[in-house]
């Protein structure tokens, strides 16, 4: 067992396996070394201190019980001695010495049995002229955070662009849209935000939260350069020029793992650390977790980048266990998430379809729309979730949703990650057991809609349109090869019947039973309603009449409307 | 394949199972048969339209798009013939036959291929006097339900009387109590509320919250007799006479299998109808599912009453399956349950401690304390999660949990559920994927620190005391024998320390470690701190320097306060 623990890089993982080590080893010396003096932070709570929601940064490096995580309370209430201000220059593994220069200028070696390269992350540059103008922030670490947040709250920045449009992104054009009403425009190089995240159709639902709420994006777009003497003044893009007195880049990270290629340890083709199932690396002396390393996916069996604080704790306790000569293990992930948008929020855990597809999975996703909780109960939202199962083997890959103003999307994703890490099927998704009560979910909940919907797809039983193909065929409505047949009440039906008299006719579904000749058999009949559920029954009763060619929208009237369709 | 399927009763596995049917078989009849004109409705659903969540009947009973469940929508929406008012007498199974009374006095027999044993359940019934004077009530279906209302919008309920503290009971205590200031007692024959649910002290801590809101409660009481002439006046207990308008019995349910008993269906020793995983019965052309089956508990292997409506819609949808030639599967499951409690939620699944060990597993718990998202996040309160595992295999038995004013605990014991189905061990809720960002989560959410915790306690490193161990300590502190030592700040621990002088000291943890002279070592120490982490901390310091006779209060001060406990 370890007598002298050293450990590069004091913000999530490092201080975690330190404290946990500690506490396992009493007497051994456990020592964090940063080059930053702000140690120990919640990088995640960023965007809210920035929004003011938490008000001062010491906060986001405090304990619940409101001591700052500095090196006095690291070495009063953990035993840990913490050198912050100070850079890990060099690994000697032959000597097993790290080479350390002080902010003082000062330079010593330091002697390890145990090592942990906790090295995190930086941002990912992009190669263009302007990023090193003023009034350009990178949103990686406390002290970024800081100086945003000072600009703002001098009254400085009046519009900002924000490149980039994943999690960091979006939570960041929240913080400058909301709390201080900055004329906020994000850009993002793929066709929809949360790329990789989520599909298409939920994407626009979250975009279009943010859009009612005042963030504008311009999507498919290349930023080309940052324009401005000394400060920054407008992004160039391949389409226009937006002014800008703040751009956020948020294109994403990459590991810091210099010294673990300096010093010879494995990395894998994007430079990650590689490490085991007990967080060891290539030298078994030497520990990683956290932003710097790649874990198993457990979906794909292959290596995932997760870089998140929670992952990073988790796998900082594991190491912590593994240098006391524990022997703890760390699994992998399936890449859980929830981002809070407004007042709704968007999460997911394993692949989406367009990734499952890629990693070669015969894919196929099911979306369903339902009210969050028992729809006889006052306060509720309809809300979406979306499957991805392997057609053939029925496994579950993947699922995302939207919606909710609390905890009700979240609480989903959690229940079924167990499930995708299981690779359960997805009758395991039918019939989980989702704790029922009107406040809280519905006796036949959403998550259990979800599965049986996506067994009724698999089974022929049910045919859906998605929402891309929805508005395609839309767009060509006027080529006379489809009808639209809405299957809701006549008061919600009619209007839409009004507007477009030749293609769309209202059938409410309690009277299609006796009015079937009303329904066109020379055209692709495409079925809907509010949420799906009718537009459902009714395929199963046309083709019980011998009308095959019909398609239900998935997610109804509700889910279109709510990724912005106008009609 | 059957071509006539009859079900007998309308609820809530019934009508599943006849709509999932027809979907599979358009060509095939389905007659669903219940002797109430009111049928098809939410029936957990009914405290929330007593308490006037839900203004109108007809929304218990209505889909999510505002149609009444009646005979006519059956038919219409569904091609499922509803015969209501209208009572089964006798099955003839070896003419496939069922008997059947209709309101007129019509009797006749209807032939089936297939039948369905929905028979539900009915209210427990205390064998005392009184029970059937007026203005006492069952809350078994919708009829009671209104005339509760009734009586309540007529102003004619000032003071109400509810026997039993199980789910429902505190459901309508706070129907009651909260939206029309009835003065409400409720008595219960255990000594905790929620028995067999949650453990004593997660029950205290829901019944202090029911208290603070104006329920009162008499525990550990027998009710002898309701008395009164024509009209209910008061409830004798073993300890008081309590003045009552309106009692509601709520000691449980039992199956309603009388028509299957009488045809010679197999019935377990509490007289609950035997069903296979396809939920066939004994005969197999009929299946039962709901609340007149035993399903298996997952946990210990055993036939388990869950008389839920999520159960029942989801074993409707099986036998659905199964009556159209399918082959779908109905595993079991593990009691997941939750109530909301005035504006917080109580949860859980699997088994409790105290059931665990009578089920014979040598069975531990541990209780943590700890914010339901990150504690720098504005928004956030102290949330309890007790965990129970089999001490030598460290297998998942069961979750508990109290707090959360949304959906944060439901959430979270429902991401708990698939660990206890898959019968996982303790490291597996340590390293649970709980999906974080700081409006949802903590970093290591609690469900992980729960994990880590109990793996601690199991691995020997940490030695919780329990909140009624604390409570028997805390009553004999004059004994001399135990030290309490405040790991807080002092502006916390001093009041105490000036309070209790001779027995209670401040010292904060990240003082103990010059502090340790201080400490008495002939005295068993109890540590505290305001949820249980610097305690622990403070333990294995201790240990480190030769006091071992310590324990760590488990949730701490917040627990205890929590729980009602007053210094």
């Amino acid at each position: 067992m370890a007598e002298n623990v050293v450990i590069v890089g004091a913000v999530a993982v490092g201080a975690k396996a330190a404290c946990r080590f500690k506490r396992l080893r009493q007497d051994a010396n456990v020592t964090i070394i940063d080059k930053d003096e702000l140690i120990s932070y919640g990088g995640c709570g960023i965007p809210f201190y920035v929004a003011g929601d938490v008000s001062d940064e010491t906060e986001l490096r405090s304990t619940s019980f409101h001591m700052v995580r500095d090196e006095k309370f690291f070495l009063n209430d953990k035993g840990v001695v913490a050198m912050t201000g100070t850079e890990v220059t060099k690994i000697d593994r032959s000597n097993k010495k790290v080479h350390i220069k002080k902010s003082s200028g000062e330079e010593v070696d330091i002697s390890y049995d145990k090592l942990v390269l906790a090295t995190g992350s930086v941002p990912r540059k992009l190669d263009m002229p302007g990023t090193s103008l003023k009034n350009v922030f990178n949103v990686s670490n406390l002290r970024d955070a800081i100086a945003i947040k000072k600009k703002i709250t001098q009254g400085e920045v009046e519009k900002a662009v924000i490149i980039g449009a994943g999690f960091i992104g979006l939570e960041m054009a929240q913080a400058l849209a909301d709390m201080w009403e900055i004329e906020t425009t994000v850009i993002e190089y793929f066709d929809q935000v949360m790329p990789g995240f989520v599909s298409h159709s939920i994407s626009l639902m979250a975009q279009r939260c943010m859009e009612k709420n005042g963030v504008s994006f311009h999507l498919e777009e290349i930023v080309q350069a940052l324009e401005g003497d000394e400060y920054v003044a407008a992004v160039k893009t391949n389409k226009r020029t937006l002014p800008a007195d703040m751009v956020i880049m948020s294109v994403g990270i990459v590991p810091n793992t210099i010294l673990a290629k300096e010093t010879g340890i494995d990395t894998g083709p994007g430079g990650h650390i590689i490490v085991n199932d007990r967080m060891q690396t290539s030298d078994p002396d030497i520990y990683s977790g956290g932003d710097c390393v790649v874990i198993k996916n457990l979906v794909t069996g292959k290596p995932a980048y997760i870089p998140l604080g929670s992952m990073a704790n988790r796998q900082g306790r594991v190491i912590g266990t593994n240098l006391a000569g524990g022997d703890a293990r760390f699994k992998g992930g399936v890449g859980s998430f929830v981002v809070k948008i407004f007042e709704k929020s968007l999460a997911g855990a394993g692949l989406t379809i367009d990734v499952a597809r890629k990693e070669g999975f015969d894919a196929v996703s099911i979306q369903v729309a339902q009210f969050d909780r028992a729809h006889f109960y006052p306060e509720k939202e309809i809300i979406y979730l979306e499957l991805v199962v392997d057609r053939k083997t029925r496994t579950v890959l993947g699922i995302q949703g939207w919606g909710g103003e609390g905890s009700e999307m979240v609480g989903r994703i959690n229940a079924v990650v167990p499930l995708i890490t299981n690779k359960a099927r997805v009758e395991d998704v039918s019939n989980l057991e989702i704790a029922y009560s009107p406040p809280f979910a519905s006796a036949m909940d959403i998550v259990n809609a979800l599965g049986n919907t996506t067994e009724n797809f698999l089974d022929g039983m049910y045919k859906p349109m998605q929402m891309d193909e929805f508005v395609e065929c839309w767009e060509s409505r006027d080529n006379g090869e489809c009808f639209f047949l809405d299957c809701r009440a006549d008061a919600d039906a009619i209007p839409f019947q009004e507007k477009f008299p030749e293609i769309w006719k209202s059938i409410p579904h309690d009277e299609l039973e006796r009015r079937f000749d009303e329904v066109p058999r020379d055209k692709k009949i495409i079925l809907l309603c509010n949420t799906g559920i009718r537009s459902y029954e009714a395929q199963i009763n046309l083709a019980a009449h011998g009308i095959e060619d019909t398609v239900s929208v998935e997610s109804g009237i509700s889910g279109l409307k709510d990724c912005g369709m106008e009609f």
